[in-house]
């Protein structure tokens, strides 16, 4: 099956907001084993819109629309669908009833233009929308062609999407569809050459998704039910962990920060922060995740020198020894701060995050991360060279993840690669990295 | 002018990336004054690129492409162009050695592939690339339609639109333009209507954009010479600054805490941050801004009690009594903060970000925000009520504008808008709010 997505709106091509809807629908067609083989966005004009309609249903077995369904003399989207159709629009006293009274919890009365927000297909069938105004609209030629009218607001778009086109068009491809995603710590290139042929796959299938130090593997699977499904896609996923171990660290979660503090949670244990150049962004990461107060009590930003000495701690000697970015300082920030908080687990960050600020030997981007497990008196102390990822934000983002993955590993008592053992009385000569 | 912007990727068609770059470019081609009437997105296939162009260029005065001049074989948008402009391609020696030298200094070897790449217009001429290896390309029609071809990544595309093709549109447009940001606090719907009349204007043009709690406005002026351009959009800057008066905070700027950190330097004051709800997010937005560490020394997160106890000495009698989240343990936290760092201005943040926490007459949304002024020993104390807008991270990203906007206040010894005025001794009783 093949489909094209056409999306109706002036504000698009006047750029005032990002297509996030085309996205989307594609990567739900991809899922779906739909080819897309154009995108379109248009105005409200009748005759380019005609054109566009006649053209895209002329070699295309599925039109995906969105927006274009207002009330406005403009539009006109679904009226130009019907005709290309050969289908017939008429007033829905129903879902007239169901406008005016969402009018009416809002204190507002419809227009005589609503009306036409209440014109259904005759041949065709109307779509229900739980989560606005406008009903879509479902028209059919007589040689299986379809096409499929949504709401432009993302949320009723995605909301319609996902309760009925989806289902009714994974009934019509015959299958059901599940997907995960895996979460994968490192870069797309080497993640994807470890697992390139789990990504030949037809089914399931496997889409890479690269984000700031990780990627996301979504892995989707069709069968005929959704236990086979289900068990298809747990497989694949098994597969793709087998090969990438630890650094895949948890399935269908929106951050690193959940699996920390899920598995803080799990095993009873607190996390304390000390940062300088990542400045309170793993904190802020940690408290984004409800009920992270079970786990987080203490968070440190030390930008100052004075701050590194007065709340953790850290000698002053030994920031004039050994520069305040330097191995020595972030083991004792964070075996500092992990007894100003009682916290069993405690990391410390200090680094370079530019623009300014190089030292000799340790250009923007070195940044000394350690972590520190007050229960054994020891911990890890990892020298990071995020040289390469030149913007400020970028520097600290990789920092700050790397930081959360040491809370992980230490949780999980699994080594830290690329770090050394250290304890909070290891002599400071011998962690000048 | 009309124009069309065709993205030919396959990745966009899947759904992998969001099409930043047709955002991006409407806007350009919209401030320029050209009307963009569709955008397309295609993937490589020779036989439907043929038949878009072919459409395209027949019925639209300039087409803007990005994408599609990889070193594949797949890769034939620039040979499919020249033929629909009556063009034919050449070897470019010069373009070749460009291509040969980048691949050098990463240590790599162009393959026979990437010659396609040094392939230039005969009649029309190539773009050059400073920020990649792929050069662009330029063509023209003998009836003044023509056509320009950029890279699909978005920085090398961004980049050759600016240096190249943006000017290039300007002189056939025989003008100038110039465009600044102006940066309100507020609601789209509140400031829309403030300003509405300065919306209608054709020349300088405005546009406005919704951000989490605030809004850009972007103002563009054509005129004929850099100058008149300038002048035109200072002036309709000014008037937008007189009706929306302090609530417009600055212009060209990334973000609130910019401005905090210009204002502090520029005072020579400090600021100092206690954290409950929010976590660290204004203490990472702070020292998010470079050469923040000259006015921002300590940050505290205190999502414990007793960090709030420990750090910031808030006494515990003071929580049992009003409850955490309250009017007088924001105002403990603040004058605590300045306290413990010795900044001169520091804030309070304590509330309930969500999903649970609610307590009778506190629903989540609920944060008490006080500002301290040590030099004064005054401050103040708001109560924000962001319930309406559900999501923990809406609230978070809300309630640290206003905290940041707080210290902007306080740095400029402006009144805040809502807040009562208080003291680090002003008594509990008058101010559990």
């Amino acid at each position: 099956m093949t489909a094209e997505i056409i999306c109706v709106g002036t504000e698009l091509l006047l750029g005032d907001i990002l297509n996030t809807n085309a996205q989307f629908l594609s990567r739900e067609l991809a899922e779906l084993g739909i080819s897309v083989l154009h995108q379109h966005v248009i105005g409200d004009n009748p005759q380019r819109l005609r054109e566009l309609v006649a053209q895209a249903a002329a070699r295309s077995d599925l039109l995906v629309f969105s927006g274009g369904l207002g009330p406005t003399e403009d539009d006109l989207t679904k009226e130009t669908v019907a005709q290309a159709f050969g289908d017939t629009l008429a007033f829905d006293a129903a879902e007239w009833d169901k406008i005016v009274a969402f009018f009416a919890r809002t204190n507002r009365t419809p227009t005589e233009n609503n009306r036409k927000q209440a014109m259904v297909p005759v041949r065709g069938h109307k779509i229900p929308n739980d989560h606005g105004t406008a009903p879509g609209a479902w028209f059919e030629d007589g040689r299986g062609h379809c096409a499929v009218l949504m709401p432009g607001v993302p949320r009723e778009m995605k909301a319609m999407w996902a309760e009925q086109i989806r289902p009714a068009l994974e009934q019509r491809q015959n299958c059901t569809i599940h997907s995960h995603t895996l979460r994968v710590l490192g870069g797309e290139s080497s993640i994807a050459s470890k697992v390139a042929p789990l990504f030949a796959s037809a089914n399931p299938t496997a889409a890479i998704y690269c984000k700031t130090g990780e990627c996301e593997i979504r892995v989707t699977a069709r069968a005929a039910t959704a236990a086979q499904a289900e068990t298809a896609c747990t497989e694949r996923l098994a597969e793709f962990r087998a090969i990438l171990g630890d650094a895949a660290y948890d399935v269908d979660v929106p951050g690193l920060e959940y699996t920390v503090v899920r598995l803080l949670r799990e095993k009873g244990l607190h996390a304390a922060t000390a940062e300088s150049c990542t400045g309170g962004l793993v904190a802020q990461r940690l408290t984004g995740v409800p009920g992270a107060s079970e786990v987080f009590g203490y968070g440190f930003v030390t930008y100052a020198e004075t701050a590194k000495q007065k709340l953790l701690g850290v000698d002053p000697a030994l920031i004039r020894r050994w520069n305040v970015v330097s191995g020595p300082v972030a083991v004792a920030m964070a075996f500092g701060a992990a007894a100003a908080s009682g916290a069993e687990l405690a990391v410390g960050i200090t680094g370079i995050a530019g623009p300014g600020g190089a030292l000799p030997g340790k250009p923007v981007g070195t940044v000394y991360l350690t972590g520190a497990d007050a229960r054994t008196g020891t911990g890890w102390l990892q020298r990071l060279a995020l040289s390469g990822y030149g913007e400020r934000a970028v520097i600290r983002a990789r920092a700050a993840l790397y930081a959360l993955d040491m809370l992980r590993r230490m949780a999980l008592a699994l080594p830290v690669p690329g770090a050394l053992p250290v304890t909070s009385a290891t002599p400071a000569e011998t962690i000048d990295l």
